[in-house]
């Protein structure tokens, strides 16, 4: 289900779309871009951490460039810029994203 | 969390909420009225039961009547008319619905 407001504009911590399908329950943050870098203010990742929490939900930022697929990264996986924000290249997330299969729990491939 | 579309225009069988704690996960269909009585179309039930099935929640219609607390039923105790659509009397609700409290498993007495 998506967010009714999306947006950092909104005081309450919600992420842009909730899912479930009766095993797994995720919160996701959703960035898109041409580019190759995404960045995310990090009240925006501690936002979605603190809905997970409350909900029961894994937390997860949802990120589609140009030519990839949706590519999932938990939050621990986020790298900080040193102004405590948070960078996302595209190659990196190429290589530690997940899918949405993956993040589904239909597939449990180890990515190395 | 609070559906960006409310009502029954969607295509999509979404609820009015859908709520978790970590432990429960409750998709809630909302209705508000100063009168006695409220109906609801039965094909607005069916598509919260859906919604619930699919995502993994608990269906409940959310009642707000002038001068109560917000009550809440379960599908299977919500009566149907005789043409197939669904009316709550306020009386019937008060005897037979839930509080938030009951619903979110912070309370669970049962009523007579």
């Amino acid at each position: 289900m998506r967010a009714p407001a999306s947006g950092g504009a909104t005081k309450k911590p919600l992420p842009d779309v909730v899912a479930g399908n009766g095993k797994i329950y995720l919160a996701i943050e959703v960035k898109t871009t041409t580019k190759d870098k995404i960045y995310i203010d990090h009240p925006q990742i501690d936002a979605l951490i603190e809905f997970s929490d409350i909900f029961g939900a894994t937390p997860y930022l949802g990120m589609k460039f140009k030519y990839t697929k949706w590519l999932f990264l938990a939050p621990e996986n986020i790298l900080k810029t040193k102004n405590g924000n948070y960078k996302i290249e595209k190659d990196y997330c190429l290589e530690k994203a997940l899918e949405l299969d993956e993040i589904c729990g239909f597939d449990t491939q180890v990515k190395f």
